[in-house]
């Protein structure tokens, strides 16, 4: 980000602080629509309010655009319903519906009505559809053609539907039925003689069912590297047309999610630092409440061995670093399985060979960091305590990583979000069974 | 995915395994490219090379280019150099690039000595860049126009160039010196009169450098939802340019990266289930056995404190709940703000702007955290117990979250990946500080 940006947005505070609104307009004119969009995201939600009302007309459309859909609806809740209505009709429909279930419902049924008819029934062909799946992230504005039509007949249908097509560079071609029988693209349409028929031309098409995951879909579409695929009803109708800049919006925000939850919060839905601390709290608190209930397991599970801590002391010594090291290696193998579920590389059929892949990769490193921390701690201890600590690590990450392979599978088959699911539980079964593992290996070694 | 596609990929290992390579070939005959791809991810390797040998030439091709580089490196390297040779002069000049990045480098320069002298031309201009870099996730083969040619004089430059240009869909808009005033899209090109100059058409181009990490770039270009975009040098003369589809798939690798180091391992650079155990091992172990030395750290930590712990053998029943809500305290403002950064909501200049929320957001936290404990350690315990642990629940949290939002920009600013700094660090730190907080607070508490 260039340096203007950062002191621009700093200036552009303290304008709105004095009050001073000409300086505020003299500082965004000479910005790009994409740097504003930058400005804006950086600022406090009331100063952002300010700021985009006095953006021109012109570039205040290109600018909201460019917004997350949070910041839209934060910033459409301040202004006033005629302005509100005018920015609304201009939005694509899927981007109108984005807003929508960013708004409390008085505001968006308000909103809905003020649109007009056409504009009405074309949002309401997406809103038909569930939320988080792909006939919600559609646009139902595309260009068709079908097999018989000829390459000439086909451009006269994109030149009428340039201005709101959601995109001319990719065509589904329909049958009679409105079934997909493929795609073609605009790149074959102009290397073809303008009599050549569709159905010469045209390729099979990937599309994406409208019941599927809007996740799913998006990364159908971002992994192919393809402009867009049909949207497909139960009998292969085309519906609707989703875009890979929309497919790549869409991975964001999962990404985001799953970032997040992986890490133990709920995600942010506006950038960091406009986002207010008790936003903050309240992405933390409710994992950190879980595991704290979680990890009061640990305590009674230390209070059963209360007196073995008594008699050797030297074995508190070791808690953190053994809890540490099962912690880390049931969240890496929980990394590994949730990242290959986001990307289809794996699915719940797979759990026992994902259960004894990770058992082995699990025992091998315990091996290792057994082996380790036997010469180690024998150093500086005792043999006997190094004993200890080698058989607990061994133990303890062939437990930990098939324990956290196998958790997100589990998550996903019950519906749950796998980095949910995965992070607390695993903390808690690791943590309580490590500490089983290590005592109970501790009574009989050293005869307690 | 389709249950034929598991099953297939069943069927297909068991053929290849008896040598049934008829039945292998009549296996795969009916899929699609993308779904033969899917299959392909999903075998070990041998099987996997046998399979993509025995494809048909023309459907080989396009599943090849549909390949993970890491994959399509895997089975090059099993296959005959003239086979190499020809699908390789095949492939775009960036994903040759992607794939010679992949192989060990005497087999790249085979590679490359085998292209035709126009295609090694090409490939060697992106090669010019450092790995890493936008420059060599571009391509060099584009259409560009000029303010002062009219739309039908653009279209035939299109129209001689439909075979090889990496897109006809956003054109950049050169000067005679090859500066980049803007851009054009063919949407605008299909809805103006012929003889409509292109300076009335364009509009503002968000570019790209060429030096700039690749990772940035595509982020830029994703998230402004843009076709492509003109890479250029510092004098702003394009020398590529960089589509949505590639910048999709570097994010998605740039992912992977974050996702896996967050977890603390390195990422895989293939489908999990094509990923050896010995492999998966080699990710992980790194990240353990940093995090072992550290934590033994905490080791000694309690060794200071091992006379308080025979004294009130209590307080050792609260080192895991304690160290593990630091450590998940830390991990949480550690994760936020990576994302931040990766998404470019946070620069390093932020430090102490990021410092100070995460203060007061752990404070806050630590406080709520802190009652809670202090009423039920005090219930089931004693007060004074409670208030040990309320009172260290409070300054824990806030040294975890601050401590873990900072050193994730301070990774930034020593120019090393975040997600790669954090995770150890932040275990370590708070964890050891997190101990010495607690029997601090309860030694003068309890007044031992």
């Amino acid at each position: 980000m260039a340096t203007d940006i950062l002191t621009c947005t700093d200036r552009i505070s303290r304008a709105v602080a004095a009050d001073d609104l000409a300086e505020v307009s003299a500082l965004t004119d000479p910005l790009s629509p994409a740097e504003v969009t930058r400005v804006l995201e950086r600022l406090p939600p009331k100063t952002r309010a300010v700021t985009f009302r006095l953006l021109r007309k012109d570039r205040a459309s290109i600018v909201f655009d460019s917004l997350d859909p949070a910041l839209r609806a934060e910033i459409v809740t301040g202004m006033r319903s005629t302005d509100v209505t005018q920015l609304f009709e201009e939005l694509d429909p899927d981007d109108r519906v984005w807003l929508l279930e960013e708004m409390p419902a008085s505001v968006a049924t308000k909103l809905l009505h003020g649109l007009s008819p056409e504009e009405r029934r074309v949002t309401d062909a997406i809103l038909g559809y569930a939320p988080g799946t792909a006939g919600r992230r559609m646009s139902p504005e595309f260009v068709s053609t079908h097999p018989e039509l000829t390459v000439a007949q086909t451009m006269l249908r994109i030149t009428a539907r340039l201005q709101d097509a959601e995109t001319v560079y990719l065509l589904p071609v329909l049958d009679d039925g409105r079934r997909v029988q493929g795609v073609v693209s605009m790149r074959a349409l102009l290397g073809a003689p303008s009599d050549t028929l569709i159905g010469e031309l045209m390729r099979e098409a990937i599309t994406v069912p409208a019941g599927l995951d809007e996740e799913s879909a998006a990364r159908r579409i971002a992994t192919q590297g393809i402009l867009a695929a049909p949207v497909v009803d139960l009998e292969n109708r085309v519906v609707g047309i989703m875009t890979l800049d929309d497919a790549a919006r869409i991975v964001e925000r999962a990404e985001d999610e799953d970032t997040a939850r992986q890490g133990g919060t709920e995600p942010l839905d506006r950038p960091y630092l406009s986002t207010p601390i008790r936003a903050l709290v309240r992405t933390r608190i409710v994992w950190l409440l879980v595991l704290a209930v979680g990890a009061t397991l640990t305590v009674q599970v230390l209070e059963v061995f209360e007196s073995t801590i008594e008699q050797v002391t030297v074995l508190a010594l070791f808690v953190p670093l053994l809890i540490g090291i099962g912690g880390n290696m049931g969240n890496q193998a929980a990394t590994t399985v949730t990242r290959a579920l986001a990307l289809d590389d794996v699915e719940p059929r797979d759990v026992l060979r994902v259960f004894s892949r990770e058992l082995r990769t699990g025992l091998l490193l315990g091996v290792l960091l057994g082996a380790l921390g036997f010469v180690i701690a024998g150093l500086f201890y005792s043999t006997m305590i190094g004993l200890v600590i080698g058989l607990t690590l061994v133990a303890l990450c062939s437990v930990a990583a098939s324990v956290g392979g196998v958790m997100p599978i589990i998550a996903r088959a019950l519906k749950v979000d796998p980095a949910v699911f995965s992070n607390p539980f695993i903390s808690t079964f690791v943590d309580a069974s490590g500490l089983v593992i290590y005592f109970v290996i501790a009574k009989v070694v050293l005869g307690l």
